[in-house]
């Protein structure tokens, strides 16, 4: 208990996105117990050795029963409890559930989709987030709740709704809204006419009122500022919500949002504007199907947005789903090894969803870290054991800062445009962001995120490139000005063919990039699947293989890698790469296996070298790295495998943070399965 | 033709369900004839020796072919035509096809669905059976034709609606209905909010008024309640149809509805309250997809809900379906088998549908004894053959009572609640119950059924129990009783997981059942496919797998019958069994592969003397027994396959009723492929 | 040039479906073009050697961008421009796709669907083309653009709307149209209650206002009623539009209309009252996915039409797709191919869609012979040697009299009929017909198509019989009397099962062509696959197959060609022949593998002398022949394959029209992959 109240005295800083260690914690619900337990529970988080809750989000109807009357107390007994035992509180605003009374008294906040279907009562988000109905209401009970809990020197954050989007709203408002945004952006109609080229079909606009509705649109350029209005909507009404906190929290307390893994819900460089930094919400596979890259890319991507540590407000406890079809808890140990990776991608936080499994309602499967019992378990044990750790280590590893020397650019106007015009049979824009990032990941590269709306490539040696299909001549110029001045960069195929509008550029494909590139197309072509000639990668047979997409590269100055095995393909190469200025361009002119995706960064790694040759960790042993609040470097390895392995220590001394034990280089590091040593030099 | 009028005169007793013969006919749809054909359809009839036909069920529109005219000489020159012939009469009320006049009238009868859709006019079942504007209708309609018909000698019984649902309806006065039943039955909307659980996701409701519609309920508990309600819905009006009727009925006159095998549809129990006995539509697979198994559980079903014999209004004549994509005529034999095996679970009356095949609409290819060509057929032959046995035999067969030792526990809020939150891809509530019949059926163990809303376990040594989802804790207590008297159970997943309102219980899985199962789990895992240690069940390395879904089971004084094959889950049981009491309870902790299921079954019939070791005849040789109105014992031998089998005679002596030989101990009964023997003692 | 224009000036002939050379040419939408190159099309279009294009069908908002101001000078420019280049117009009317303003103002017009769904504006092709209101504006326009362009030198034709369809139209008014033709052609509902057998489930009607919308019509005589109607509605309004037309066109321009291969959308008859000749928009695999028979059976239905030649206004340049996931772009030769395939067939057009490919909207990926960049290409180059060769060779070429001795009956009412009850996963109608069609197709028999709308078989010697399940008494007389008569007849299963209301006939299948085809059936079953007995057609163990659907044919005077390999239906023949008068009918009361169709047709061409056995030229080297104006026999050897091969020239002197080397019988003709050679003899 000492250490504890200690460490929670000193949580926070001066500056709210720094903390003093690392926070461990859940969402908790009481108001879902089935019975009174609040001592109990708390009992229970002390003896594991939590240190944060996360409350609130989802009580709208019990702090507003009925319409103007407001209920605390029942709060304030739960976050005083927590205050007692030292348990710090992240509070959330509770606007992504609406109460019944709202819903019966204004049913047309619900939201309607373009296909004409409404949503009702009976599920959370279900309503148009413009409503300006909704909005006063939402606005009333978060002043509300801010003036009434902001003060409570438990506090130490505040969460801005729950995993916000548009969910689908069409309603006239929303529409109105696009409408007034595409004047501001357009001036005329004659405008969209040009741009989108409304010619089409016949299809031209002679004044706003003309403008049709998306139901039925089919055309690419209305449809991406229809999603782009989307991410904008839903960025601004997290900047509103914050906004409003701030007028009332405290300096030191920090504002955050949780977001998704599903990169196209909002516009997450837009949506932080205001916040201190974000929260990511990210479930990843159970025992065989434990593999880390499916949540260490999320990490990665996160901790870029506002380039500093990030939370974890939601992760697996015991298992998952809205129904019981996939119930798949934890093999021992892979808790753990979940959260120490998350830490050692940037999180300084890392919370459950959720402290206990609900008895009620759609999640009831979706279990928490007790199970329908409420007893002590396996999980709860292991998360017990992680719990004491970090009450021994968590100053020594939070506030990591993580130096990428490679960076994946994300281009979601890219992602959303190439969704219209898909060239595999799902958009294959995240599989091959996914397969660049796997490829470097395996490699322990590490990787940090660029997004488009705001591409900076200042200090990186490389960066990888998936589908750009969208994008702007400023920021193919970029790319290639990057190059010029001696970055590297691989690419994947459609770049560089539409413009902002997703409009095609009527010059020869990959249009500004050619120069940079080193080659033009006129052709492509969809395929199932070509080999690559005499093995270039050397993948072995079943792996060489180009697949979905052959663009019929004619060579200027590039150089092929690779050429296709086929009489008709055989032409034209499937893999270039072109020196131009100081740096190179890997260009993939089809899509290639993930083995040779690997083959590809690896070899471009090593000539420009992120990595060495000797003693090179790979996959399934995850190595990553970075410099704490002391200056040192902290560095993990999380074993991703059911074996136990070794792998040699490589670098100055150090000594294992676990068993104080001094390794030098040379030394053997041995892990069990799913194991984790983490190492300070 | 003497002895069928004389057949016909003794019919039926002075209890409208005691038959004095079995029955043997068809639905009869004069007014779907191309041309006038009444009389030839009738000498047809005679001369093929059937005994009664099904009439006017979907005939509301020539009964009443404008609003307030009502027309019965078309009918009544049928019937009189079939009394003339000795032809007995059941007549439907025409209720469940409204005519066009009154659909266009009344629209708002239609059904409205849950998504929104509405139904409209073009198709029966279409409309919303708790509308009052319908029920005024079908009220007039049903008194018109009693009045006219009640009294004629030919018409031995009635038959109500026809295979009756709610058929998605949630128009707004249904929705009100359900309303009332909510507040009748929880009085407060306080009281939903605790027992549902609606602090979930801030749904809590204030008053009534804030009941949403179900349109987008999530809550399993609401779901259970919507789906509960329906079933009621559809039994008081079965029930409101039945007293109609029975204010005009003859003493000796039957009421009966018929049902369908799909037991989610109504509540059969309460459906019956005033019928007679239950009817059943059911339709099996011909040709090389007959296995006996698919109608007999429905046989057994039926037979249970009032614990007499049932009727078969439906099934198959030549052919089945609503397109003509699965057209499968019998091979020879097939037809008659299906005969016996209905009487031997217990019918008295096996009726076709239907007499001729129909020229238009929807059931073109639903085919009757006569082809679309009306002219006698191999069918029609076939046909012609077991009326004449039956004219015989049929005295002796009809009223069989059957004593079952084994039963198995239907629990349709088991089966719902499953449905809202499903473990396999589809809800696997059925899958295990027919596998457990199908486990007994195939090891000639008569089966019952007992329904949990009336559950009484009295006379049964064993029970079998498919997922148990759902149960008050009276049930589970009922349960646990037979077993500590001396009974035994076999029981699989999910049993006693929730309450009643399926709601998660709050104590260690399986709740109050923990006791009598000797063991406890709090975890559980889904599961693709696992072996099992050993093989324990001796059933080969194919069969021997346990799937779907593994219960982490801590043994107290349960013992393990058998353990996974694996190196996480060998630590958990796959199979127990526990002594309680004076019996016991073997509890499958996963799903099982029929063979073990089949093994399980056998080892405990066998050990508590359901069946004998020497010269048990099994599947594809199927036994039944039961004692005939003579007080004796009446056997048969069905042989479901395409291939000759001889089976040992093990009983004391008997005739065969088809060859008149007698039977001794030891006697070799030899049945040609889909024959049967019948046996007296 | 000079033989461009001197072409172009002698282009058309007094009769407007003459023409005096192949054209060639694209769909040019200069509107859609990213910038101003008028100049540098034509030039290009010139260079390559097109002699015409199509324009202005989708550009009803240029023509007139506000209601009632009309604006043409954009279009005559571009139609000077192609005059002083020598190219030839043909024009659309563009009423396909309406303005905005007329969305805007009109919504009723939109597509309202059975399913209750609206479409909306932002697709073409929406709209219900029975409202009035849409006529109103439809009509205006087309005589404004008549008045203006009538008298353009240029213009040698006129297309009427573009791939007319209902596009699922029900809207009120279409309904209420839909009853008006019923009462015309059945007076009253009491002929329908009789005729559609209105008794089944009680759904008669006392009168019109009863009669119910077709949403959830189960009816298969309602919904062929239906459906035939929509086909008569296209049909109206082409010939609507054309009589427009027709008031101001010169004598020797002529009208057409673009149809699909799609043969249920309209009729095609009908639909070609008032035109000169049917034009086809067809598209087909490429690549791997050659195989010609795609196009050829359209290339042959079309031409049989008006008996005359045809169009070709839309085909495959580049590659074809409303995404991007089938870009197939033509291996070198192939494009050429299928030039030379649709003129062999009987075309005298051939015209790509479309130009450039356009940089925005729906169609992006559907590629024209210019890519997006604007500039030759490897295509463009192929469709320049064509250009050239037809320069020289079109007027030899042009006008080709086919004479087939072989026919396919086409029955719409079957192919409906069909897809209400499919005895397989998809409507098999088609897949008979194409079956038959690549029996002869391969075996270089060519074949015209017989619409049962207009059925007249005289002068051929073979008639092939897809699936004829709804046909009146009449049709069923004509092909007995043609049997009868001396012809051959091949048929498919259920031919003669309904009548013309789709209802099934009362007497034994298959009814009036009982003696023709020398059998009777009472029973029919679904089957899988089935083997026969000792592979009658020598087609090997795989492909010797039945599947999907057995007749119980019980033969009378015909003789069993093979027998089912089963225990059960070996006692029924699966294919029988019949000599019934002076001709033949041979049955197939299965599905029947390829092979076995093909074995089938061979067998019966070679029997009745249409085909030789020596020398006989089969697929993948089609050949194809007609006489052209001159009266000499041209006859093409296509190449159907990635290989070369040599076929022996087996016909009188000739002449190579490539080469001009002179050919006798005996010679050698070997082409290259893809390659044609035309021989004129």
């Amino acid at each position: 208990m000492v250490i504890l109240l200690m460490a929670g005295m000193h949580l926070i800083n001066a500056q709210p996105s720094k903390f003093s260690t690392i926070l461990y914690g859940v969402a908790y619900y009481h108001e879902y117990m089935p019975y009174e337990r609040l001592d109990k529970d708390v009992q229970m988080m002390q003896e594991a050795g939590l240190s944060v809750v996360r409350l609130g989000e989802s009580t709208w109807s019990l702090f507003e029963p009925e319409e103007g009357r407001f209920e605390f107390a029942w709060m304030d007994r739960i976050i005083d409890r927590m205050h007692k035992a030292g348990i710090k509180v992240i509070l959330g605003t509770p606007t992504y559930s609406i109460p019944a009374w709202l819903a019966l008294k204004h049913p047309e906040m619900f939201v309607e989709r373009l296909n004409g279907t409404k949503s009702s009562y009976g599920i959370r988000q279900n309503f148009d987030i413009t409503n300006p109905t909704y909005l006063f209401y939402a606005e009333r009970i978060i002043r509300k709740m801010m003036e009434h809990y902001a003060k409570h020197p438990a506090i130490i954050g505040y969460q801005v709704d729950n995993e916000t989007g548009t969910y689908g709203a069409a309603n006239y408002d929303f529409f109105r809204g696009f409408i007034d945004y595409l004047k501001k952006k357009y001036k005329t109609t004659d405008t969209l006419n040009k741009l989108w080229g409304l010619n089409y079909w016949g299809m031209t606009l002679n004044d706003w009122d003309e403008f049709p509705s998306g139901q039925n649109a089919t055309n690419p350029s209305y449809k991406l500022e229809w999603d782009m209005y989307g991410q904008k909507v839903v960025a601004d009404y997290l900047t509103w919500q914050a906004e409003i906190v701030t007028e009332y929290k405290r300096p030191e307390q920090f504002i955050t949002h949780c977001f998704m893994p599903s990169l196209t819900t909002l516009d997450q460089l837009a949506a932080s504007r205001k916040l201190d930094m974000p929260s990511l919400n990210v479930y990843h596979g159970s025992q065989n199907n434990v593999r880390g890259e499916d949540v260490m890319w999320a990490d990665d991507f996160y901790r870029s947005v506002k380039r500093n540590n990030h939370l974890i407000t939601e992760t697996n406890a015991q298992t998952t789903g809205w129904d019981s079809k996939g119930q798949y808890p934890p093999f021992d140990g892979q808790g753990r090894l979940f959260v120490y990776s998350h830490i050692a991608g940037g999180a300084n936080m890392v919370e459950y969803w959720h402290w206990h499994s609900i008895h009620y309602g759609q999640e009831t499967f979706w279990k928490g870290v007790l199970g329908h019992d409420l007893e002590p378990n396996r999980f709860y044990n292991e998360v017990s054991q992680v719990a004491h750790e970090l009450q021994k280590l968590g100053p020594k590893l939070v506030n990591l800062k993580i130096k990428s020397r490679a960076a994946i650019l994300y281009s979601r106007a890219s992602d959303f445009g190439l969704s219209y015009m898909p060239f595999t049979e799902r958009n294959a824009y995240m599989e091959v962001l996914r397969q660049m990032h796997r490829a470097a990941y395996r490699q322990n590269i590490s990787i940090d995120f660029v997004l488009a709306e705001n591409a900076d490539f200042t200090g990186y040696d490389l960066l990888m490139v998936p589908p750009l299909y969208v994008a702007s001549d400023a920021l193919l110029k970029k790319i290639s000005d990057f190059v010029n001045g001696g970055g590297h960069v691989i690419m994947s195929v459609k770049s560089g063919f539409c413009d902002e509008n997703s409009v095609v550029r009527h010059i020869k494909a990959p249009g500004p990039l050619r120069e940079a590139c080193g080659f033009y197309y006129q052709e492509f072509s969809s395929a199932s699947s070509l080999s690559l000639k005499d093995d270039p990668f050397k993948v072995g047979q079943d792996k060489n293989s180009a697949r979905s997409w052959i663009e019929f590269i004619i060579p200027e100055t590039a150089k092929p890698l690779a050429v296709y095995d086929d009489p008709f393909f055989s032409r034209f190469p499937a893999v270039t790469e072109n020196r131009f200025g100081k740096g190179s361009l890997v260009y993939e002119g089809c899509l290639v296996s993930d083995e040779i995706q690997s083959e590809i960064v690896t070899r471009k790694a090593r000539e420009i070298g992120l990595i060495n040759k000797d003693n090179h960790i790979v996959y399934p042993v995850v190595v990553r790295q970075g410099i704490n609040d002391q200056g040192k470097t902290i560095r993990y390895y999380l074993n991703y495998s059911d074996k136990d392995v070794s792998v040699v220590y490589n670098s100055i001394k150090g000594s294992d943070l676990f068993s104080n034990k001094a390794l030098k280089k040379g030394d053997t590091i041995t892990l069990k399965p799913w194991d984790v040593t983490i190492v300070e030099e």
